[in-house]
């Protein structure tokens, strides 16, 4: 059973479906707790580079790859190649082929994808309400 | 002015303070885009490996430096120390020395880092009901 660190209020973890507890010094977040947490390797996938930048243009419809590769700058073709089979691998991004047209690739979110969509969406509009607190905070650092 | 990568619903887009528009080829996500969405910046932050363990431990409360290197398994001391002075830099953890003990410092989350732990969590629980479709594609893939 997978371990959650960021799973949901402080202070409520179910025993055996949440954080470690050692006795003596309180939670304990382990390096398998990083590894099987769901939530991080979302984050991690999400925090690269160019995934954002897909998960933008896909959530506004269907795209050729070489739709993608224009609309994306700066973004290698390998790149955006590695970049959309990790998405396929996780289930949030499917491939087809329309069948009239051999040579053509189309990539679109799937349902996966597009509710993961949705709470990258809600981090926005976090992030542009404190947008003031945000940039304060680093113009002070 | 800067642009949201992940800032609402698709076609949405206010002028000025959304992304790129290309009239011929549609939406284009920038490199200036990346650079300066508040959005994916949060993401590169919370998608490092050790910030969502330092942001779950100060959820559930005050900690001084020795407590959280003991309650992270892996993490050096160094790496310990640049987590923290960053999440200090982006406002969301504060750092002080209580007046009694000079040689103690305590990190707590702002209100702004109480503010990314709550969508954290959300995003935790997104997985967290997600689950089984994320292992699948994962399995499948």
């Amino acid at each position: 059973m997978h371990r959650l660190i960021l799973d949901g209020p402080p202070g409520l973890e179910k025993e055996g479906t949440s954080m470690s507890t050692d006795r003596t010094a309180g939670t304990v977040v382990t390096a398998a707790d990083y590894e099987t947490c769901p939530v991080t390797r979302v984050l991690r996938r999400v925090g690269d580079k160019w995934t954002p930048a897909v998960i933008r243009l896909l959530a506004a419809g269907v795209h050729g790859f070489n739709e993608l590769d224009r609309s994306i700058e700066g973004i290698s073709r390998r790149m955006l190649t590695r970049t959309l089979r990790t998405l396929e691998d996780e289930g949030f991004v499917s491939r087809r082929t329309p069948a009239a047209k051999a040579m053509r690739v189309e990539y679109a979110l799937t349902e996966l994808g597009e509710s993961l969509r949705e709470q990258l969406f809600a981090l926005g509009r976090w992030a542009e309400a404190h947008d003031t607190a945000l940039r304060a905070a680093r113009d002070k650092g």
